[in-house]
C-alpha cells in the first residue's frame, strides 16, 4: 500500500478500509511510515472524521499492536470502569474494592496525571510502598487473590496508542472523537474484560466542556464496544466542580477512605456508588443498576469495602496501617486559606483553574519529568449551592513553598463565584446511555 | 509563540498573523519545528485554507527564508513567466530570446522535469555544453550582456520552499492553492523582477484538471503578485494534448528552434508570441499585448529572436554550431511509430498518459537520481480535430531500448482516441486574468 494516498484518501474525506488502517497503525509502530507521514494523516482523520466501521478497525488495530492479557483462568465476571478524566475524580479507589467485595474481578489499568486532570497511579503511590508497576505475572496474582488490581499500562499493551498519543500532544490532533475512542478502547480491551462502565464527564473541570460532545464520545466509544461484544453503560457527568471536596493525591486518598468507610455522603460517595452498582450489574450479580447501588452501599455499611480496600492495598505493598490511620500521615509544610469576601451563595467554579492550581501546588506536573508532591492539594469547604457567610474558609491549600502557595491562592481566588442570588446545585448524573 | 496553538488555531479554521506564519517558516527552516509539526500544519492547511493575508505572508516569509536577486545594476525593466507545467510546454525557450530582443530583460530561474510533466533545465542541457547551474555573479553578467539568463534555482533562493516542498510532496499536502501560490510567488520575487506573465495550464495533461481550478490559482497568483507591487497578467491556456509535436528535451529545443526561425506556425507558436507579447507590454515596450505579439512576429520574421537565442546559447558554454544544424544532432537507438487503426478525427489525447510515455522513453526521471536520455521522446504527427486515414503515422517513439519503446508504444496507443465525428480543435487561450 502507497501511504501518501492513504493519507490523500482520508484528506479527501474518503473512508479508509480496515485493511488500509491496520496497514497504517502497523507500519507506524514498527516505524516503517515515519511522523511526519503518520501527523499528516492524524489532521487528515481528525478534520475528516472516521465513521463508526473505521473507528473499530483503528482500535483493533491498536489493541493488536501488543498482547491482550488473558485472565480465563481466572473464574467470574470482568468489568472495569473508564472515566474521562477530571478534578478531585478518585472514584476508581473506591469502586474497585466495592467491586470485587461484591463477587465481580476488577482488573484495572489506569494512568498518571494530565494537564489539571488527576491520575489514578499517582493517587496511589502516594501511599506509602503501593506499587502500581507490576509484572503480568504480579497483576494476575492480586487479582486472583483479592478480585481487583489497580496497575499502570505496561508497555506491552498496546503499545501503538502510546507512540500515537504522543504525536497526537504535539501536533494538535488530540480533541477527535475517533482518535480518543480507539485510543481509550485499545487499552481497555486489551486489559482482557467482559464489559466497561465508562464515566464521561463535561464542565469546565472535563475535557469535553459541551455536554452534546460528550454524549457524542459516549455514544462512539459504546459503539465501539459494542463491535468488541462487550457490555457497556456510560454516565454523562457533572465536571463543573470537584468531585468531592479533595483535591491532590493523598488528600483524595484520605477522602476515599472516608468514604469507604462510610463517613461521607457527598456527590462523591452519590457517583461512586452509581458506578460501582452499574458494574455490579454488568458483572451479573445485580439485576438491574439501581441493585447494584444498593449491594454497593450495603458492602460500604458493612465494612467489607473498607476491608477489600486494605487487602489490595497489602497485596500491591502498600503500608496499610496508614490506611487504617490516615490521620497519621505527614502534613504539608505550609498551610493557607482563602476566604469568602461576602456572604452569599457559591454560583460556580473556575474548574480548570482549580485543576491548574492543584498542579501548581505539586499534586501534578509541568512536564514529564517533575515529581508529584504527594500531600499536597486543595480543600474545598463549600461546593456550589452552598450558603457561605463573609470571612468563613472557602479552600484550605496544602503545598510546600511560600511563595508557591501565595500565587495559587491569588489566581485561586477568581475561581470561585459567590453570588447574592440562591444558585441550584448541578445536576451530578447528566445522562445515561446503553 | 507555541507551534502546537499554531496548528490548532489553523486546524479550527481561524486566520493565522504575518507574525505566526514568519515564525513558522523561519522556525522550519531553521529546523526549530521538527517534520512531524510541519506536515500537521501544512495538512491543516490544505483543508481549511489560508486568505489572501496569510498567503502574502506565506509567501514573504518563504522569499526572505533566502537571498533576493539585486539587479538594480542593469538598466531597463525585468521580466519573466512562470508555467504551472505541461506535456510539450518548452515556451520558455522561445520568448526569452524574443522578449530579450524587443529590449526587455528576462531574469529566469527554472526547474527540472516533476512526474509527467518537464523541465526547462533539462531540455536546454540536451544541448551540448549548455550550463544551467551558474554563480550570481555569472547569471548577472550573463543578463547584462544580452538580457536574458536561463538558469537553475540555487540553494540561496527561497531555501523554505525546498523543504516545504519535498515535505508536501510525501504528506499529500501538494493541491493546495495557498501552498502552490507561495512556492511559487517566493521563487519568482526572489528574482529581482518588475512584473511577470503567468501561464496556468488547464486539462488533462495540467496539474489542474478542471479550468475553474486553473482560475482560482491564477487569481491567487495575481493577488500575492499585486501584494508585492508586481505588475502581472495570467492566461488560462489549453493542456489537453501536447503544446506543439514534440515532447522530450532534445526534441523540444529542436522545436523551439523551428518556431524562432519562423518554420513552425502552429498553437506553440500562437501561446509563445502571445506570451512574449504580453512580457513586451509589462516591460513597457509595447502599448498592448496586441502590439507586443506584432513585435514578437516581427522579431521571428527579421531573425533576431533566433540571433538572441544563439547568444544566450554561446553564453551559457552551449554548442550554437548544434543549434544553427539541428538536424546534425544524434539519433536515437530506437524509433518506433503507431499507426491510426481507423480512419476518422482524433477526439482526445490522455496527456497525462502521453507524459508519462516520454518519460518512460527516457525523457524524465522515476526518482530523483535517474539520468536523462536527452534524444528521448514523441513526435505526434497530428492533434485533435486533425482529420487522419487508417494507417497514417500517428505518432514516432524515441528511445534506447526496444523492450521499453514496445510496452510504451502499448500504453500510448490507448491514449490517443480516433472518432467517426469531426471533432473541434481545443481552444489554445481560455481566459486572460489580470
Amino acid at each position: 500500500m502507497n501511504t501518501v494516498e492513504l493519507i490523500k484518501k482520508k484528506r479527501d474525506g474518503k473512508s479508509l478500509t480496515s485493511d488500509e488502517i491496520k496497514y497504517l497503525i502497523s507500519s507506524y509502530t514498527k516505524k516503517k511510515i515515519p511522523d511526519y507521514q503518520f501527523s499528516a494523516f492524524l489532521m487528515a482523520a481528525f478534520l475528516k472524521g472516521m465513521n463508526k466501521k473505521e473507528t473499530a478497525a483503528l482500535t483493533e488495530a491498536m489493541l493488536y499492536s501488543g498482547k491482550i492479557i488473558n485472565l480465563n483462568s481466572i473464574p467470574g465476571s470482568k468489568i472495569d470502569k473508564h472515566s474521562t478524566g477530571g478534578v478531585g475524580d478518585k472514584t476508581s479507589l473506591i469502586l474497585a474494592p466495592i467491586v470485587a467485595a461484591a463477587g465481580v474481578n476488577v482488573p484495572m489499568i489506569s494512568g498518571r496525571g494530565l494537564g489539571h486532570s488527576g491520575g489514578t497511579l499517582d493517587k496511589l503511590e502516594s501511599i506509602p510502598g503501593f506499587r502500581t508497576n507490576l509484572s503480568l505475572t504480579k497483576y494476575k496474582q492480586v487479582i486472583k487473590s483479592c478480585g481487583a488490581v489497580l496497575a499502570g499500562q505496561t508497555k506491552d499493551v498496546a503499545p501503538a496508542d502510546k507512540l500515537i498519543y504522543s504525536l497526537r500532544d504535539v501536533t494538535a490532533t488530540i480533541e477527535s472523537i475517533p482518535l480518543i475512542t480507539a485510543s481509550i478502547m485499545s487499552k481497555k480491551l486489551a486489559e482482557g474484560i467482559d464489559g466497561l462502565v465508562l464515566d464521561v464527564k463535561t464542565g469546565s473541570g472535563a475535557f469535553m466542556k459541551k455536554t452534546s460532545d460528550a454524549v457524542e464520545l459516549a455514544n462512539s466509544l459504546i459503539k465501539t464496544a459494542k463491535t468488541f461484544n462487550k457490555k457497556v453503560i456510560a454516565f454523562i457527568t457533572d465536571m463543573n466542580q470537584p468531585l468531592g471536596k479533595y483535591v491532590g493525591n493523598w488528600l483524595e486518598v484520605y477522602e476515599s477512605i472516608m468514604v469507604l468507610r462510610g463517613e461521607q455522603k457527598d456527590d462523591l460517595f452519590e457517583l461512586s456508588t452509581l458506578l460501582s452498582g452499574a458494574m455490579i450489574y454488568l458483572g451479573g450479580k445485580a439485576s438491574s443498576i439501581k441493585e447494584g447501588v444498593e449491594i454497593s452501599k450495603q458492602l460500604i455499611k458493612n465494612g467489607k469495602a473498607f476491608n477489600k480496600f486494605l487487602e489490595i492495598v497489602k497485596l500491591q505493598n502498600g503500608n496499610i496501617s496508614i490506611i487504617k490511620h490516615p490521620e497519621k500521615y505527614p502534613k504539608s509544610k505550609v498551610i493557607e486559606y482563602i476566604y469568602a469576601d461576602k456572604s452569599g451563595y457559591i454560583n460556580s467554579m473556575d474548574n480548570y483553574q482549580i485543576g491548574m492550581s492543584a498542579l501548581e501546588l505539586g499534586a501534578g506536573r509541568k512536564t514529564k519529568e517533575d515529581k508529584i508532591e504527594p500531600k499536597a492539594g486543595l480543600i474545598f469547604k463549600y461546593k456550589i449551592g452552598d450558603r457561605v457567610k463573609k470571612g468563613d474558609v472557602l479552600v484550605e491549600l496544602r503545598g510546600e513553598s511560600e511563595n508557591t502557595i501565595e500565587s495559587v491562592k491569588q489566581s485561586l481566588n477568581k475561581a470561585i463565584l459567590i453570588s447574592n442570588k440562591k444558585t441550584a446545585k448541578p445536576t451530578l448524573i447528566k445522562k445515561i446511555l446503553k
